[in-house]
């Protein structure tokens, strides 16, 4: 099943903290897939998040946010600006994604930024969370290598093509799925 | 807790079909209240549904609301064209409230939009709808009285004040909850 996911969503944060133990208990493989919601919601004409452009859907997502990390003992905190600039975490996601610490970098960036409320859109962050790691902070300019945008551009376009216009979404099979309230639909329909 | 309903909301048809015996085995006191969403979304720069607005999340949503259907034996059908004009409807449904039919004939227009796709815009289809309950079809008439055209646009100015922005939206203390994937949460609070 492919996850897609942006850094700025805040129920991608809910689903990339709770989707491993979930998958394996539905003995299914997940693929993680870093990609851009900024050029999927300005051909929507969105020049930023829903959230700020409908301020009353803003304010509940926050409250709702907050519930239902509550619920799950996740802490929650909307960083200072909303949204931050996600361009530079889902580089360095998609290179070392093959290298197999793509996971933990991105569990770690979304908790920095939603537990935390840091500024991951600042290069100092995501290189304190790639050292935090144990890992060389040389990838962070291998992330802005022509190989790497391309390969993040082509996430995004693929997203767009099979119809993902919010995040997380969930792709298993023909199905698409949206939101984390449908992982565990979506885990069901990829066990099948 | 109040259920604030809109009936061109496909999502508002797949609650009130199912929130009866939850409401009843949670032992919480359900208020219908049927409001307008076209008067919110027009404050927001939308001129019709975002389903219409936005093509890949209306594609998304039909397909979405099929399989929850589907999850609960229940028929999905979208009218022609979509969405209804639901003014007549929900006037009926303001004025009828009170008189203890107002929660049959709203489930009855909900199965008549979204189960057979029929025409829940036109006064002849909600007139054979009342027809069908036992009713006196008098009630249209008085729907477009001043005092029921007052009560409806007076729901949907609190509904505005509460922070609504969507249907179903459910409104328990000072916690709002929206969605119907959210009506487990809304009950299990207002039981609290």
């Amino acid at each position: 099943m492919d996850f897609f996911y942006e850094f700025a969503s805040t129920y991608s944060y809910i689903t990339a903290m709770r989707i491993a133990p979930l998958a394996q208990a539905a003995g299914v493989t997940v693929r993680w897939r870093p990609f851009l919601l900024g050029p999927i919601f300005k051909q929507q004409g969105w020049e930023t998040s829903p959230f700020n452009l409908y301020p009353a859907k803003g304010r509940y997502m926050v409250r709702d946010c907050e519930r239902q990390c509550a619920a799950l003992g996740l802490a929650f905190r909307l960083p200072e600006p909303f949204p931050q600039n996600t361009l530079l975490a889902a580089r360095v996601a998609a290179a070392v994604m093959a290298e197999g610490w793509g996971e933990d970098f991105s569990r770690a960036v979304y908790r920095a930024q939603f537990a935390e409320g840091r500024q991951i859109g600042s290069p100092d962050v995501i290189r304190e969370i790639v050292r935090d790691l144990g890992r060389d902070d040389a990838v962070l300019a291998h992330a802005q290598s022509d190989a790497i945008k391309q390969k993040l551009r082509g996430a995004t376009e693929e997203a767009q093509r099979l119809g993902i216009f919010g995040a997380p979404s969930f792709v298993a099979g023909d199905e698409l799925f949206w939101g984390n309230d449908r992982l565990e639909q979506a885990l069901a329909h990829a066990k099948n």
